[in-house]
């Protein structure tokens, strides 16, 4: 983002680090302009396949009247992963209370998919992210008795323009300040703070190949 | 959401309910409308205080020039309690696999607080809400050092004019199939799979004082 003053976000997060936070989070936040002119927000489940974002929903949804209208949309993915308390870096003040988070914004255009071999493939990806572990049949239009299904769903794909991403893991902290807080976390030990602690030691500018 | 096809949400969440969730939840999505059309989000701490949500960030920040050029806004918060595979309830089609969450979508007006005493009270009210333990000197401008901070620091204020809640929990289900679930989620015992089971039978709607 161009508007980014500080160097706490990294603005380095590579493709491959983008595609795997997309590919762990289980949904997302579709939004579109009403035409009252506000920001309309949905949480959708989705798969990031092939370089799009595939969602799906009832024909007569919300969602496929804005898309009729205005195809432009946005997509957000996000996840907290640790609220940093303001003692930890000052006795006194609240002010430094933090949060680190990863966070995707992409922006771009929603698209009906009408062809039933895609709908077909971009169901069984969703379907794999998100109940890998089987116990159905494949989605195929080969196997006859999903192809009315196939029809009766409606499938929108997000083709990302203009994606921006942070991932705030403490980016901006010397490097003293760094292992103080990661140690910090490694003794609170709530559920998310050894991989906070982990992600803080791989978003390290310094453990960059490129600096930033 | 007028638009609500199926009876599997409920639309009777009460304020009460509402206010304990965005309570509970740690963050939500800033959503603005930006110049070029296109909804802006924005993952971000706040408080729920006083029917409003508070929020605090950088005066030279986007959504400060985004809330010079257009005070409405929207607010969402969310989470996902559950993924339902397909096979719990058909052997063959991956189509009933389904998720389990709470949405709150709230249209609204952002303004900037600029009279210190609000200021200070909501940060203060923030603070208490994602850091209850303390370890700060509460905020208030009759603490000198804290002045000078509460003018440095940009807060926002977000005045919910229309809020829609979505508490999806099988609301739609038949009581046996509902009790079917319930049992399967408490076999799974996955992280928030208890507490899953444990909002169906609240939200289930015979389980309420009126009727859905």
């Amino acid at each position: 983002m161009s508007e980014i003053r500080r160097k706490e976000f990294s603005m380095e997060e590579s493709e491959e680090e983008i595609a795997a936070f997309l590919n762990e989070a289980s949904y997302g936040i579709l939004a579109q302009t009403g035409e009252d002119g506000l920001p309309k927000l949905k949480p959708i489940n989705y798969v990031y396949h092939r370089g799009f974002i595939y969602m799906h929903g009832a024909h007569a949804g919300e969602k496929m009247k804005l898309l009729r209208g205005n195809g432009r949309a946005a997509f957000h993915v996000s996840k907290e992963y640790a609220l940093l308390p303001s003692y930890w870096s000052d006795p006194e003040f609240a002010c430094p209370a933090t949060t680190y988070f990863k966070s995707v914004n992409m922006e771009g255009v929603l698209e009906e998919v009408r062809d039933l071999e895609e709908k077909a493939e971009a169901l069984e990806a969703f379907m794999r992210k998100l109940q890998p572990e089987g116990g159905y049949v494949p989605i195929s239009t080969d196997y006859a008795p999903y192809v009315p299904k196939l029809k009766g769903v409606a499938v929108i794909r997000f083709t990302p323009e203009r994606t921006v991403a942070k991932f705030k893991f403490g980016q901006n902290l010397q490097p003293e300040q760094r292992e103080d807080i990661r140690a910090k976390l490694l003794e609170r030990g709530g559920p998310l703070d050894a991989e906070t602690a982990a992600l803080m030691a791989a978003y390290c500018p310094f453990h960059r190949t490129e600096p930033t």
